[in-house]
């Protein structure tokens, strides 16, 4: 592959990892259909939602491809890079937010974006973000193990190191202080990638967006049938709180999103269907809800757990 | 009274208001009883919490007294006061939401706080602030007008500019910009508000959080026994969304209380117990759902309505 970075080849990529990922979560639904709405920006570009509501499995869920553009960087975008000052820019992504009835299923995230500046007298410049993390709200160690290891192998062409950076930057970045509490099990996450080799760099944005389906459906498969109580389900719509207030208090993506002007119905799709909030609410000691807590929602190395199965 | 700050007089104030609005609060609701939770501030101070959950009239309700204290003031606190470097300070306050069953009951906020800060050479620095708010799913006019009527009769001894300034704040302060709409029909808001004359201040900081019942009880009393539907339920379920989008998001005292190491649960009890969040969800043309927003949410003169009449 060519070492010019080309857009045209991260958008077909994009656009068909949206169709993919689509078809095989309407597939281990089941019933649900994605409705898919059109979107364009008022300063160039737009995007495509596809947006399940009420499945059998998916509750509500979101597969999102936006791909927006300006002829001139934004100075609050280019402070430490004075030479983009001006540039015309590119930004594309697929970000995705599954929220399952049943709260034996996880809760999962995914995102892959892509950048690029393309000054007119010097080299574009560009760079890949992306990951995915799962928040379970019923934990079971196999599926942790399955979602760390898939997430290894996606990684291990790239080097040895880039699992576990990528690991450590999502539990960094997850994480709610006011809770002093992680949102999830965690995944990958990065951000700002360009080793200068343009083709690798595009691959390991593929490895990592590709893996995202094999990491999840597994898990969905294994726990749909499972049943649960009306005390589960309850306890589900509490951590689904949690849910709220990274992403409301946090997420750069989304606060970015709304600053920006961007379109808040599709930021906003990341949301829960149906959240509690309780007051000072706290779980039995010993209880399955409180090993949420003190077991799962650490930073656990979950590869070591499975060598030592 | 004198012209000097006293602190201990604002907070006898501030301990007899939490206990009169909780009491009529459980008198209109009629079965709720108020918990009471009192916590420290690591740092200095702390707090008692007086929560209501599942009343007959109330889902869930919180009012809270906090009163926090440091020996010297953060570097971040004086940038703008250079002389306060250093300073003993104190910050005290009552915060209450109450967010009740019935669709045609509207939420209610309010909050009244006092700052104070005791450099060694110089005079003490305070200032007031507080206000209230109000946030209809289903609109009546009365109801706004009462609201108004009763915030313009607590102001109007303090100057006729009064109520309009504190009205125009308040609807520049609970709006919501990425949906391009207000929390609610506004009320009062003000801050940092220092005339030189500390008993005329504390005057109208009281007579802010002492019409606030006034304003709210009336009415919950005219729509706690109106009947509703599965639907409109649903609705003030989905609206309570842009509550929690507006607190997380935009709320500056949730923000810097959770950014501070406040008291998570305490700042986090405005929450509704429970909200859905919907894609693209919109009202009917001409419903009373789409009047929420056309007709109800807009910086409408409630009180020149009321002339009109």
């Amino acid at each position: 592959m060519s070492q010019q970075p080309d857009s045209n080849a991260v958008k077909h990529y994009l656009l068909t990892l949206q169709e993919t990922i689509a078809q095989r979560l309407g597939a281990v639904d089941g019933e649900a259909t994605f409705i898919t709405d059109a979107w364009d920006r008022p300063e160039g570009g737009g995007g495509i939602s596809r947006v399940l509501t009420d499945g059998a499995v998916f509750e509500k869920g979101g597969v999102n491809f936006s791909h927006v553009m300006g002829d001139t960087m934004p100075p609050s975008a280019t402070a430490h890079r004075p030479h983009l000052a001006g540039a015309p820019w590119q930004a594309m992504g697929v970000s995705l937010v599954i929220h399952p009835h049943n709260p034996m299923v996880p809760t999962s995230h995914a995102n892959v974006r892509f950048f690029i500046a393309t000054p007119k007298d010097a080299e574009p410049v560009y760079w890949f973000g992306g990951g995915y993390d799962l928040t379970p709200y019923y934990g079971f160690d196999e599926d942790c193990v399955h979602w760390h290891q898939t997430a290894r192998n996606a990684c291990q062409p790239f080097g040895d190191e880039v699992y576990p950076r990528f690991k450590h930057w999502c539990d960094e970045y997850f994480y709610l202080k006011h809770r002093n509490e992680p949102r999830g099990i965690g995944g990958l996450f990065f951000d700002d990638h360009n080793t200068g080799d343009f083709g690798r760099d595009f691959g390991l944005m593929q490895a990592v967006g590709s893996s995202y389906i094999e990491a999840y459906e597994p898990i969905v498969q294994r726990r749909k049938h499972l049943p649960y109580t009306d005390q589960q389900r309850d306890f589900q719509l509490y951590r689904r709180g949690r849910y709220v207030e990274f992403n409301l208090v946090y997420d750069r993506g989304t606060l970015f999103g709304l600053q920006s002007g961007g379109r808040t119905e599709s930021i906003l799709m990341s949301l829960p269907p149906l959240v509690r909030w309780d007051y000072n609410r706290s779980a039995a000691p010993g209880s399955e809800e409180s090993r949420l807590t003190e077991y799962f929602l650490t930073d656990r190395d979950w590869l070591e757990l499975n060598h030592e199965q």
